[in-house]
């Protein structure tokens, strides 16, 4: 009896050696079967088969994802700009004097008009106001404590619920197959990393973003301190992104994945290099579970690299096709 | 008999199981018994024991350490400097036509006077000369080559066996015990990331280093490049050390590696976080093995931060006395 106990024990355990770990149990449950999904696994599965001809090392699994977009959502507005407007708002509570000046009257006035006149003069000084003058360590505060408390305008949800629970599967999978995973986004640095570690499983050091000059100081106590000055340093957007990842990363990716023509020269990039490479865009054609937007959308406009893509052979994801959920199952 | 074995087997093993993995071997032989080695082997093992008062999560313990003088030797001058000059004469050598103009003529005849002249105006010319004008992946083509054949003046070894082996030995320690280890160093990225990951075990993404302006295009024939221009871009020295931390890694580290006053800031920002700190620097005491200097050398100068580290009580490395070995074994 034990020696059949014993038995046995061993068999599943050496049934399970030979075998993928995703053979067993689907690493992808969100995304549906299709070209996408397959798409993924077939590549997966040859760059880490060792001995195999398209076999990658471990260090060079390098993938690189946007993030408004394509691992969170961008409707109706980029979240980090609505942080800007809330913030601007919470400010004028607890300062009413400021409730006349600009930019504080046309947010709360919600009089869009106003804020985008002047090339976005507006938008720009909320920005400023509300991502400047302060050291990183009280911005990063800040930001928590608005996730904390905002929802999402017509999902009521939190923000960091508004990720894509397909992409997060996506992500872990990767890194169970020995890939290392980052956000190379036009989004700010110091506001994603918020948050990156814990909705996505990314650390700090591995979310490249847009960023503004900042400067190490003494405080009057003589303690170190990293201001946050007025000053852009770095859009990491466009062509901005391959030359972020060359500064951050200092390797091409074999895989990247993007929603908009601000992704295309990181897709060109990736797709470019030699030996086995899979670039990925979603295309965003779910009008019920979440929005249906392309070529004359003015948040995540997706038209050049929606052609590019599909002359190239890259994978288009169908999100209303391709996702089986979009957004995780409340908590 | 064989029960004897497997009871002797399972013994080993399990003895082996209690214990941290450092106390059976030696983690640092290069090091010699003493205060240094005792305050590194002490704080490791506080941060990384759990349930201690002194616990650090795994991804917090990030560690960095500067380059020149630090991990790799520094005299008679910078290597990338060295390599700069080497690369100047091998471009004369394939174009005479280029002997009588400058740079070329002052590096052929070793006219340190007139390279040094308006303000090191001549240095520049050989660094931009070498550093700027081709592609990414052509620079790195050229350092690797640089590196197989060129030889230390003196030393008469490969640059990348000019490594200090007790640093070498601390890197592996400390990524044994769940560290990410990074570069932080004034060096130039491009240049680092050709040898960091084989020399030191550092991938590209965890170097930190200057960069110049990178432009990505495409080429003639369509194909993505990223184009190295002639214009500096970010300083990682001095300030800029933890500026490029905040950047580049976006996490304070809990231990800092120095030595010179271009790496005070970096060991301040380290040592006034909370918790745990460890802040090293090492003073060049060994003028048999390597050289001695410190207040009064033009390279690695190291003269406020000894200051501001005796009185802070930072771990002051003496090379002549604590370290047991300082190169590598010849292969």
């Amino acid at each position: 009896m034990l020696r059949r106990t014993v038995l046995a024990l061993l068999a599943a355990g050496l049934s399970s050696l030979g075998a993928p770990a995703f053979a067993q149990t689907d690493p992808l449950p969100s995304w549906n079967d299709g070209k996408a999904k397959q798409a993924i696994l077939d590549f997966v599965g040859k760059v880490s088969q060792e001995g195999g001809p398209d076999f990658v090392p471990s260090e060079r699994r390098i993938a690189t994802f946007d993030n408004d977009g394509t691992l969170w959502a961008e409707q109706p507005v980029y979240f980090q700009l609505q942080f800007a407007l809330d913030e601007i708002r919470r400010l004028a509570a607890e300062k009413p004097e400021l409730k006349g000046k600009e930019p504080y009257r046309s947010v709360l006035a919600r009089d869009l008009k106003a804020l985008s006149a002047d090339h976005g003069k507006g938008l720009l000084q909320a920005m400023m106001t509300t991502h400047t003058g302060m050291t990183t360590d009280a911005f990063a505060n800040i930001v928590g404590n608005w996730l904390d408390v905002a929802r999402h305008p017509t999902k009521q949800r939190r923000y960091d619920e508004m990720v894509y629970q397909p992409q997060v599967e996506l992500l872990r999978f990767l890194r169970s197959q020995g890939f290392k995973t980052f956000i190379v986004s036009g989004g700010g640095v110091e506001f994603m990393r918020v948050f990156a570690e814990k909705t996505y499983g990314i650390p700090p050091e591995q979310v490249v973003g847009s960023s503004g000059v900042v400067t190490y100081r003494l405080d009057a106590r003589g303690r170190p301190e990293l201001f946050k000055q007025a000053k852009a340093e770095f859009v990491d957007d466009g062509p901005g992104k391959p030359v972020g990842i060359n500064r951050f990363i200092g390797r091409r990716p074999i895989l990247a994945f993007g929603n908009s023509d601000g992704d295309l020269q990181m897709l060109q990039y990736t797709a470019a290099g030699s030996g086995p490479r899979l670039a990925l865009i979603i295309h965003h054609t779910d009008s019920e579970r979440e929005w249906a937007y392309d070529r004359s959308s003015p948040i995540g406009k997706l038209d050049k690299a929606l052609d590019e893509g599909r002359a190239k052979g890259w994978t288009i994801v169908d999100m209303k096709a391709d996702w089986k959920t979009v957004f995780p199952g409340k908590p």
